[in-house]
Formats: structure tokens, C-alpha cells, sequence
């Protein structure tokens, strides 16, 4: 970041990299099967913060990583992202109409095409991770590619936060569950971003324990985050149907504690997870500003 | 196989040895989130021949590899072979009742639980290839992944091979589409098994070439001996409803080409694919009987 660049230029910026790199790690529109290809980019390419990449970009580079080696795990990342969104939105789920402002892809593409392609970007995402690099260490692809499967999958991971998620609708969730389904849901592919940053960059055991737990941090504080948008947000700037979680009947932060108790908890979380990085004595203002920029919106 | 042992008794030991590794590697129905395991080991513990997993074991040990140290990427295969059966009969896609003679996963689950588990199953594989295993190679493990991950995407395999399957319904599909059809839906995904038992063994790419060769010949040849089975056979023998294709006008190697041709063109290949191997000079005696045993029923 420059000295005149405010955080959210930086972040537009990185973003614009993220989605170049994503444009060239998924196959074009004219290659056929192109209808599938035409779902999996509509969906990947549509905007976004790009939070996750941001956060191997920022842990990556913090450690002494170069970015280009940071980038295929980052898009991988998304791309996992991406197909949780795409799968989670489908009728038999969520039923959601709208995402990042438009059609959800089974309403673009239709519900067949919109599960394969959440499947092929799921599946793409372990090709970018395990693309062939002469240069890259083995071992720490390995290593990345275990921490990404764990963290999507489904003991305290993304598609066991979904399950629960799904299976406490309409029912009185305590807030030891509703941490569960946050922690697992979204947590999980929060924390992995960092941590795989770390890996590539060749942290130490130390070092990974301490973006770990910075991860794990604002994870929560990132859904604590959403939760209060999806009460407080118009349907405009949300780019997705706001309300629908009450609607649905499902746990959330605020509806168990409350708005002001729900604010005060992310902001706690915040602030340990700053104290956190802050303690690997390295440039790792990035981080920070990202920490306190996932929850800017919301307290 | 010992002197006394049948081709099937053999088959079965193997794919009981495989059942023994694939319980261990997938979470337990009393982990949670429990549904969505229990529904991920109804689908995967569902019986089946296991070919795939026969596949890697056969072309690893012919090139030296311990059964150990293939046991993981087969059941990974196994994992991914499951995931896109449960994904492939959802409503949306092929809407199948009835698999291995069982209802299919949506069916006992609910359609949500059984995206899930598809996910899941997939997602799971990558985490047993990527295991913690101090004395593996990681550079082959990487490649492992790499192979598998390419198998199961879009170009030229599995997924592009299902969503050009479905595009094809009520179409007149020609010899070639077809073809393509065949190769990628279900050869990728049978070449791949054997291609990887190769790259464990640490195989040399001349050997890798014609394990390939064998491998997509194979590929083709079960696929159209499935076709012919589909025609020819009743719900008992097949464990799925036949004639399905034929209801859902999918193209088909008989629809096209005539049984009698179909048979001759499923016989040739399975020769031209041992006669391949046998170049080999190993103990590819089970890549050969694998090779037979895969049109017997049909011809």
C-alpha cells in the first residue's frame, strides 16, 4: 500500500490481481463443455471482495512470500468459496434467487449445470493447487492442499457448518451451537486462507500457530459481522436478499445476543486477533487492516 | 491370486480389503455432523465391484508398490467415483431411484444431505491424498493429486463427460459425440486409477504411456459394455432400473452402432489394451484378467 492509498483502494486493487489470475485459472468460455465453463466463470467472476485470497496474499507477503507464488492458492481458495455459494443457494438449500447483485447460477444456468459447475470449481481448485511447478516445494503443496481439504470439509469445516446450519432451521439453537455452525461454516475457509499463506511463505510451527489463531478470530468476527448486516442491510447493499436468515427462521448472532452484545463480541475478537499478529514482529499491517475492515461495516 | 483362487474370488478379496480402508478413511456415523456421514457411508459402503480401486492396486503392485501405500489413492478414487454416482442421480440431473440395488442417496437422505455428501465424499478424497505420510514421496504425491483432480474435471472427463451426457438427451448424438461422451464420463476415471498406481510405484514414463493406453482402451470398453448391459439386462441383474437410457433417449454405443458391433468394438479394445500391457514385461496378469473380466457379461 502506498502512502496515498486509502485500505479500500488497496483492497480494490488486490482484488483486480485475484480476478486476473482467476480469469487465467479456469478454463475460457469457447472451450468446450462451454455451457458449464460459462456457469463456473459467471459465478467466480462476479465480483466480490476477494476476502479470502486477501488474506494468503497478506499473510503470504508478511512471512517474506513473492506474490505469484501466493496467487494459485489464493484463486484456489475462491474457487472453493465460490462452489460453497453456488451449492448453498440451490433450491434444495438455501433457495436463494440472488448473489452479488444477480441471478444465482441455477437461476442463470439451471439447476443441473449449477451443481456441476459448483463441482468443477471444487475440483479445479485441487488441480490449481496441485499444478505442476518446478520451483514450488512439494512438501508445503502437500501441506496446503491438506489444510484447504480440512477446511472444507465436513468435522468442524465448511460442509459441517452448512449440514448444521440447514438441520437448526426452525428450531431454538444455544449459542454454543450457533458458535459451532459459525466456527465450522464460515471460520473454517476463513482461517485456512491465512494459514496456507503462511505454509507457502515457510513459516515456522510458531509462526503458523499465531496466523492460526488471528484466523480463527476474525472468522467469527467476520460472521458475527454478516449476521448483523443480514438484520440492519437493505436488499441493495447487501447484493443479496436481506432478511432472509429471520425469514428462514435460522440462529443468528444478534437474535441470541443481540445487536450491541453481538457488536462488542466482534470487536473483541478484532482485537485479539490484531494482538496476535502483532506479536509475530512482522509487517503485518495488512492483516490488521483487514481484521478491522471485516467487521468496519457492521459496528 | 493363489493357484486354487477363481479371477472373482480374487476380486472379492480385493474389494473386501478396499471396504476394510475405505471404513477407516471416511469419518464415523457417530462423528458429527452424523446424517451427513451416515449418508456419505450408505453411499460409499453401498457393495460395488470396486473396480476402480482393483485398478490401481493391480497397476501398482505389477510395478513394485506395496498394497499400503496404493490403499489410499484407491479408496480416494473409490470416494470420487461415489460422490459423482450420488451427484449423477439427483432430480436435477439423471433423477435415479434405485443404485446397487438400494435407494440412492437422495432418496433415504433428502436431496440437501445428499449434495452434501457428494461434496463431502469429494472434498474427502483430496484429504486422504494429501495425508500426512512421513515416507511418501511428495513430489508423487502432488502428481497424484494432480492426475486425479485433471480425471475428475471438466475437459475430456468426468464432469464435462456428464453435463455433454445430459445435453445430449432427446438429441440425435452422433458416433463421435458419443465417443466423447464415453471417454470422458467414464474413461478419464478409469484410466486414471491405473495411471496412478504407475506414478505410486514410481513408474517410468514409458510405463506410465502404456498403463495410460491400457487404461483409456479399458475405459471405453466398460463403457460400452454398460450400454449393452443397460439393453439387455433386468432391475435384479443391473441393481439400478434398465432401459433407463433408452427411456431418457440417451445416446448409446448399441443405439448407434448395433449390439453385435458394439460387442465386436468392447472385444478388440480390451485386446488391443492387454496386449499393451503385456509389453510391459511385469506381473500385469491381473491388469489383463481386470481387462476381460470388464466385458464379460456383455460379449
Amino acid at each position: 500500500m502506498s502512502a496515498t492509498e486509502t485500505f479500500k483502494d488497496y483492497l480494490a486493487r488486490r482484488a483486480a490481481e485475484v480476478n486476473q489470475w482467476l480469469d487465467r485459472l479456469v478454463p475460457s468460455e469457447t472451450t468446450p463443455p462451454e455451457q458449464l465453463h460459462r456457469a463456473m466463470r459467471y459465478s467466480l467472476l462476479a465480483g466480490g471482495k476477494r476476502l479470502r485470497p486477501s488474506l494468503t496474499l497478506a499473510a503470504g507477503e508478511a512471512v517474506g512470500a513473492d506474490t505469484d507464488d501466493l496467487m494459485p492458492a489464493a484463486c484456489a481458495i475462491e474457487m472453493i468459496h465460490t462452489y460453497s455459494l453456488i451449492h448453498d443457494d440451490l433450491p434444495a438449500m438455501d433457495n436463494d434467487d440472488l448473489r452479488r447483485g444477480r441471478p444465482t447460477c441455477h437461476k442463470a444456468f439451471g439447476e443441473a449445470v449449477a451443481i456441476l459447475a459448483g463441482d468443477a470449481l471444487l475440483t479445479q481448485a485441487f488441480r490449481v493447487l496441485s499444478a505442476d511447478a518446478p520451483h514450488r516445494d512439494a512438501e508445503r503443496q502437500v501441506q496446503v492442499i491438506r489444510e484447504i481439504a480440512t477446511a472444507a470439509g465436513t468435522v468442524d469445516a465448511l460442509i459441517g457448518g452448512q449440514i448444521a446450519d440447514i438441520e437448526s432451521e426452525g428450531k431454538n439453537v444455544d449459542a454454543s451451537t450457533l458458535e459451532y455452525i459459525h466456527r465450522s461454516k464460515t471460520g473454517a475457509m476463513i482461517t485456512a486462507p491465512v494459514v496456507v499463506g503462511g505454509i507457502i511463505a515457510g513459516a515456522s510451527e510458531e509462526q503458523i500457530d499465531k496466523l492460526r489463531g488471528y484466523g480463527q478470530r476474525i472468522g467469527l468476527a467476520f460472521q458475527i459481522a454478516d449476521d448483523i448486516l443480514d438484520v440492519t442491510s437493505t436488499s441493495e447493499q447487501l447484493g443479496k436478499t436481506p432478511g432472509k436468515d429471520q425469514a428462514a427462521n435460522k440462529a443468528t448472532y444478534p437474535a441470541i445476543h443481540g445487536i450491541a452484545t453481538s457488536q462488542a463480541r466482534a470487536r473483541q475478537l478484532v482485537e485479539e486477533a490484531v494482538e496476535i499478529v502483532s506479536g509475530l514482529h512482522l509487517k503485518t499491517h495488512m492483516l490488521e487492516e483487514i481484521a478491522r475492515f471485516i467487521i468496519a461495516r457492521s459496528s
